[in-house]
């Protein structure tokens, strides 16, 4: 197939779709966790958005011409590990799990989204990344949680700074294997002192997170 | 809350609706046995459909006065009951769960919503049993297996065995429970002489899809 997409498009359009398929899967798979019909009933809904986010990623890059199988394949292995080293243990962890973990990846993206030529790619990057209501339902489950049970705080706290942990080295592998995205971040961020701001802007960010769950960020 | 649907009705939409909810989680999480990315795609856009379907009956409970929750509530405990009991082992056998037993469950609730009274209810009731893809992907991937393994044929038809017969139990419980689902059902039926045929229906068909899979029905 002839495609007007460049490679580090396809890359990001490619790794973001497969991300929200197995978002997809793993939220509708922690409903099966939920302590009520009602904390089934939302996560199931986010679930359902995640595959609605993916499908849009998938129709577009068919319709610029690229094989999405294709395209999410260079990804299989850094974003099906990440999930294989991070099962949550119960319900909370994967509330933490689709909060903490999946907002640092939209950061992430969103920040390479930027550098991303093609108009039309950038607004369906920015759109996919839209919260499906994670963030509300998460904070104020888990701060039920630790409410009623402090000493739970300190365990998701660890969870969450082993989730960082793993992402982080799963990216990395992403890095070394993906000439074109990574040039399209480097490039974009102009020099180290641009890749550094980077990473600040998304550990602000990731701190923010866990205070709004009221959680050592560190 | 007040509302113009009788006691059966409710009841048949409220186990039909966790059934839904509980055929997303399994197929969602299925998923992730998926050989091939195509495979995952395919498994996880029949399990959104499922999404589509739980939705319309959860919103069809709501326009009517009837809070979803406790409409569901009564059928956990057996719903929840059969998926614990009958985990697949592998990628095959949840195929077969989802055409065979998901084939089962909706000729059953097709036989029961002819009796319902409520002209709307039953329409939607028959479009929420709509085939979401099941059938022919199932059936194709499975006698891609056995044509390349015959010996597993044996194996997955005695997971079919199994699968009717934890479905059989489950739906005594509800029946035992559940007094104006089951007068709905024996009220329309008419005697027991109706009963029977009912069930000789419901027998040819499974009879059917397993010749469709090309597995021996018993």
């Amino acid at each position: 197939m002839s495609t007007s997409l460049d490679a580090a498009t396809v890359d990001l359009l490619g790794v973001l779709a497969y991300g929200e398929l197995t978002a997809f899967e793993r939220l509708a798979t922690d409903a099966r966790l939920a302590p009520t019909i009602a904390d089934k009933h939302a996560l199931a809904s986010m679930a359902a958005a995640e595959f609605e986010h993916y499908r849009c990623l998938y129709e577009h890059l068919r319709g610029a011409g690229v094989d999405p199988e294709a395209a999410m394949a260079p990804f299989v292995g850094a974003v099906d590990g990440f999930h294989d080293l991070t099962p949550p243990n119960d319900w909370l962890e994967g509330l933490i799990k689709a909060y903490v973990g999946d907002g640092l990846a939209a950061d992430f993206y969103r920040e390479v989204a930027a550098f991303v030529p093609d108009g039309a790619a950038r607004e369906l990057v920015l759109e996919t990344l839209a919260d499906t209501g994670q963030a509300t339902f998460a904070v104020a489950r888990v701060r039920e949680a630790t409410s009623r049970d402090p000493a739970v705080a300190g365990r998701l706290a660890l969870w969450a700074r082993r989730l960082v942990g793993e992402a982080l080295i799963q990216a990395q592998r992403v890095a070394v294997e993906r000439d074109a995205l990574t040039e399209l971040l480097v490039g974009g961020s102009g020099d180290l002192a641009g890749i550094a701001r980077l990473l600040s802007r998304l550990t602000d960010n990731h701190t923010a997170r866990m205070q709004a769950l009221g959680l050592q960020a560190s």
